[in-house]
């Protein structure tokens, strides 16, 4: 990674803005103490990327963590507040390979965040990748997406949209059948991919409702899942290349829509799938 | 629903086996003490549908719940064993119109499953489905498959297989190159659908690996996650009818591969979308 002087935030120019908003403390009965900066801000609290990666790093943190991470799940109750939280992740179960933790992010009596997580050491066995990457035109064929105007934390991303971008944005705005996003996406300033960064680009899709209509509407994920395919290894091989994103609804149903999605290195190894669902108004 | 002989199990045979299996009594603390009768028995332990039915059917009988199920996610860490457990649900955080919990099934000391679900409220809201149900031909024009000499809990379902079985019991049994299957379901006898009946329904899909390798190797669900659409209502809507299940694989790799899939009404309703992480040996 080349550090520059493209860092938006934080109270430390050295350091990658990603790297400052994970950072988190160690505090009493193996909880953590933290807080999100504004630069990963979004309308309402932080960004949920940054908060399901926050919760992943406190795993990582844990003393009696084992392993890499398989299966995270993040639920969104309530606004996390801009000021310190705490993070209590427990290990439920302990096996020979594999590890079951539940995660509580507390603030001001209340836990506006939870979720669970499965770790495990992987180990050789039969391997196939049977879904395969979408072809679309490099990176560098493709626009740089202008973060001015939006909310704070996609700032923090170098966005190349391919298919997929808001109805609102199209002239003239109009409404779309299909909400299939294909975009190119890497950290800004670019940063070696790691689980933690992995998580919190799995979040990288806006609400799949406003490629579809165009207006606007409250939305917000609700919950997330990823499944992480990639290995230590892998991710070390990816660098900090761009990821390829696609995402696309399901079904939108009385204020409640889901998406499912994967985030690919640009060789073609799936390196991550991902789903969530949103609630949304009107 | 009409009552039929064909009841395999439980101490009441007026009652249908599912709701026998999903029986809880209320305990201390609004914990729920229960057991999985041997009609849903696995390999090993029981049925992880059922499993995630049961911790649903706590979330639903505690005083406190709110609305309808809207996402669940049910972590499988240990072996549950044939014996009493105890279920404690937690609501984290609840909003106006949604409610998030935790959920601990304990048994001998240990928490073999863990999960989280969110409830909330459906409201009125622009509202459209945009993955469309795959074309099969009727339920009853696909043979029933045949449960002898299967693991206890498959019993309890009407599958009909229309593509994607196993590849074990092909002629010659030979590998695949994709883990695609499109199944019709219900109840065994027919039951109308709940939104218990749904969860219990959206673990059916046998190990994707086994679709593709015609081996058998150990492999079991280590996490799950279905995002309900359908409304309390619209489940009503589809009685005691078969629903559409559609799952596929996406990637195998080092012990653990996932797959998303669908559970549909045969009116073409997307009733729910699931999703699993699975691990396997060799």
């Amino acid at each position: 990674m080349h550090q520059t002087d493209k860092i938006a935030d934080g109270n430390d120019k050295s350091r990658h803005a990603l790297d400052i908003a994970l950072d988190l403390s160690p505090g009493k009965n193996n909880s953590f103490q933290g807080e999100i900066p504004p630069t990963y801000s979004n309308f309402v609290g932080p960004y949920g990327g940054i908060l399901a990666a926050k919760l992943l790093r406190a795993i990582q943190l844990h003393p009696e963590k084992l392993g890499e991470p398989i299966a995270v799940t993040v639920n969104y109750g309530g606004r996390v507040k801009s000021e310190a939280f705490d993070i209590l992740v427990r290990p439920t179960c302990t096996n020979r390979s594999s590890q079951h933790w539940l995660m509580e992010l507390q603030q001001a009596g209340e836990i506006p965040v939870t979720g669970s997580a499965v770790f495990a050491h992987r180990r050789n066995a039969w391997s196939d990748q049977e879904k395969h990457m979408p072809l679309v035109p490099s990176p560098n064929e493709l626009p740089c997406m202008k973060t001015e105007g939006l909310t704070a934390w996609v700032a923090n991303y170098d966005i190349r949209i391919h298919s997929g971008s808001l109805a609102l944005q199209m002239d003239p705005p109009q409404a779309q059948t299909d909400s299939e996003t294909l975009l190119w996406v890497r950290d800004h300033p670019s940063r070696p991919i790691d689980f933690a960064a992995l998580m919190a680009m799995s979040d990288i899709f806006f609400p799949r409702i406003f490629v579809r209509r165009p207006v606007f509407v409250p939305a917000g994920t609700i919950s997330i899942t990823t499944y992480i395919h990639a290995s230590q290894e892998e991710l070390a091989q990816q660098a900090d290349n761009y990821l390829l994103a696609r995402a696309s609804g399901n079904r939108y149903h009385k204020g409640y829509f889901d998406h499912s999605g994967e985030l690919w290195g640009a060789d073609g190894t799936l390196l991550a799938t991902t789903h969530q669902v949103v609630y949304y108004k009107e």
